[in-house]
């Protein structure tokens, strides 16, 4: 058994993450790190973690544990002075580490990139142990517009997420009498996944986000002027995927079919007034669009079976 | 007083477009019909109309009361066979003659266009007294992009509705086991309403339609690629509009803020990344999408006050 | 025309209360308080309000401001130590004035009664001018209740209300991580409305409020065990109210029905099974449970028509 | 490994069945079946499905698999005359079985008793090979008030539960425009659980039903008199439970925390104004309310581990 720490447990995707390692077989878990409920026991945090996890420690516990792995989930400014522990894979779910260009990190994030690598597994596998988890809406753009980089040249993204995406933190826009009944773009054309995308793309997109009122679930809808046949490409990328599915022609990915689980899904439409083709994406905000991917990340790194601990099963309605 | 007669009053549209007319200060209620309520009293729909609203009588009655201006709330099929009777106003609120080439009309709605001109006061004022009511995503797709027209070419049109858009039929799609937290995407670039938008804007549009898991407004982000600048174009457009709200920079349209109006917003944004502008339009779909936009459609028919009648204050929070 | 004053606008029900004054026929808006906003546009509070209300002004300017009645939109804390001018009608529709008994008030609020009048129009009609508008919860179990007090001894009141009833404060409780697909037991057996209820009832009663994912609306389901037939004393209760609708037999009360409007609805029930019956009313927080109210009140006081202001007719769907 | 064979699987019930036998470490899927998908692949009920369960097969082709469990999710109506086959464990999720009095099973389902066992294993253990699997309102009501049966002799049960538990059935209750933003009580004080959960705990109950706007999670909220100290007498009862949590003292149970789990969570609370005391249990209406108990109690038939194939971990978001 390999040993994982998080370091930051007490936000959403510190949670799933503590969920997804409990639930792994080949991972156990050393230390749960939080700095606002070291000392207390881990059901503080969720009467359902009683008896199944060990009480919190500091961060700087958790980073001192000797574990195998250790998944960083940190608001980005901590994670972007976080100094990786020596031999341990590092899995960052924040966004300190994920753009590559030092201006635009600085510019974005007021970060620097380092020696860290971007791990989308089917697409951008990662290497070595300091590894970048990428952004949620960044996922499901680039699962749906990756496979397509050849024969695209530039895209409209328009995003919709669940409020589990801006996570735990009490902000007017988080307020349950503004998102209920009510759907809200914002950063418009000025979001920080925009950067991340074109980064890996090689091409600028105009990326739109909008927060619906669901808890969690993530659905990208890509518009692209494509110059070759895109269904191969992507069936192509996928078939060997346990994780991304490519639906039939005709079949639209719906957020229902995701959530909770760290698996995606693709359709592919064309546009019977226009050149265009549409490329939908569906995940959970919180699965592949974050603790999913990062336990896959770490499977990778730590030479486990890719899907080891992931959700790709159950939850049918 | 002018008079009016609802054809088809039992679903959402004929019941918002009665709820207007009741509050009309210029237009006196002569008949409420509706095949599968006749003989019953108001209440029947609604415990509020107890009192307020005479009983249901058939459609073909309220077609034959002599009302001033009959608004049509039928289902297209039915709407489109519908006789008008001589000398009277009247408003369709289906689908049955938006499309004013024959070709198009047989392809998308099985109908034959005739002598009814198409009402969205702001931009294309009705004439004569057969009008056909926009499609609520064309209203926003429309007011967003209808003044732009001269200098943009080609748009994305990515739309998300709530349920009530789809009205009260039953179906898989609108169980709620199925809408709640969830978000469906439909009708992928194949909707009915990509060609009316077409129509009016005099070039081809890719539109894609999403289920909110809410139960009215509608909002439709707009991707274009402008020419010149935009802002002067869509405020010279609505500047004298108590309808139409040109958002100031930086503020995003959001349903919360039209659901149960008559009025709609407008906000204009520039992609920091591509040449792209990103002009946003929310509206409530059976206000400014349906009912609202009828009644202001009859006032102008009727010489009455455009507004008059119509829901453009409260409803704060 | 009388003019009125509010005093804390920035909350939901000052907000609903300003939107109520603005579309009083007899009342004329005065002064628009909030120390957060003063000095800002109407506005910045919502771009709706542009044109149709006078800038802010400070609260202080706001009670000096002349008016024939204030508003009181304040914390409780902050409502408990306002002073009245002389002469003004003065609403409060904070809990600081709604218990009568010192030690009461003391131990649920901090509070010294004072020369306040509880004013639920349709039972108990405030006398003087200054008037503790009733708390939401409170309102709908009283309604439900009220009537049948001297056939009933005891009841259990299992409430549910939307979120907007919490107001717009921040907490972990109102994030929409929490609230969405949710429903959460609060203050379970120990909520501050149900020594209010108890108060007016002359009986002491077991109230649980729930959080329901709804932006407004609330319902109360009573349980009583009656000594007569309840249905004429309801019946005779509302017989002459605009406001408060008692549903025919069989026809259960829904938030859909009251939500946006100052309306309520009864229903009664018989339990099959006990001597139990069940007594359901509905209602808006905001409009019959705060601000409809606070006008109903306001309204009696100035000697002007009761519903005048009220939203009494409309919104259908 | 037991085989396991599903009867109806279409519906949300046998769905959810379905996933918890394909996730079960000791049964294994010998026949899926539904007469309105037989003969399509598993893949045409949810994408999810494909290549991990077998083609539909017609109900009589699965009655007939010689499975040694029979996972009956048909309507009340057609299980009633179902007829078991010879050596099969038959637990039957529908309400076809589980009233024992002939009288009142003819009232409220028109069916006969017949030789079933009523299984809701913490409390009442089935016995023998036919099993009539609890109602989800009745499961939450006696987990709440079953241990408790000795010192209380009456109550009022008011429950909420998601739309998932009325099942895909199209109805005008069940269409999102009426579930959305809305709250309604049904059937009050007339609802079939009542007297089955009169008939476990040996006295009569008021129960009230309410419909609330999320996907799946049941609440029931629950009053009574009691005559000696309850909690000892929950925390006894569900001591050894992995899937009963009580929780501590004031702590509150909630959907979001029992949402696609197979557990279930109680709070115990004293009114502080009568001598009443409130027992609040929350669980999944298609986990512990019905597909999660199915499989326990199957388990148990099987003399298989108790909770083998439940969801006891994870979901913590």
């Amino acid at each position: 058994m390999a040993t994982a720490a998080i370091i930051g447990t007490g936000g959403y995707v510190g949670q799933e993450t503590l969920d997804r390692v409990l639930a792994h077989p080949e991972l156990e878990l050393a230390a749960l790190g939080s700095d606002t409920l070291a000392g207390q026991a881990a059901a503080c945090l969720d009467p359902r973690l009683n008896g199944s996890a060990p009480a919190f420690v500091t961060n700087a516990e958790a980073r001192a544990s000797g574990a195998d792995v250790l998944f960083l989930c940190l608001p980005t400014a901590e994670a972007a002075v976080f100094e990786p522990p020596a031999g341990a894979v590092v899995v960052d779910l924040s966004g300190a580490h994920r753009l590559t260009d030092p201006t635009l990190a600085v510019a974005w994030y007021d970060t620097a990139p380092g020696a860290w690598s971007y791990g989308l597994p089917e697409l951008y596998p990662p290497s070595g142990r300091l590894i970048a988890n990428p952004g949620c809406y960044a996922t499901a753009a680039l699962l749906a517009l990756g496979p397509l980089a050849g024969v695209t040249e530039s895209a409209v993204i328009d995003a919709k997420s669940g409020v589990s995406g801006a996570g735990k933190t009490l902000s007017a826009s988080s307020h349950a009498g503004v998102v209920l009944e009510n759907l809200s773009p914002y950063s418009v054309g000025a979001h920080r996944h925009a950067p991340e995308i074109a980064q890996q793309l090689g091409y600028a997109v105009c990326f739109v986000p909008h927060l619906l009122p669901v808890r969690r679930g993530l659905l990208a809808t890509c518009y692209v002027t494509p110059t070759a046949e895109l269904r191969p490409l992507l069936e192509d990328a996928y078939a060997d995927s346990d994780v991304v599915r490519v639906l039939p022609p005709g079949v639209t990915p719906e957020l229902a079919r995701v959530q909770h689980t760290d698996g995606a899904e693709i359709g592919l439409f064309e546009d019977r007034a226009t050149e265009r083709a549409i490329v939908i994406c569906a995940l959970d905000n919180l699965g592949k669009g974050a603790a999913g991917q990062a336990v896959q990340n770490a499977n990778l790194a730590l030479e486990l079976d890719e899907t080891a601990g992931l959700r790709l099963a159950g939850v049918l309605v």
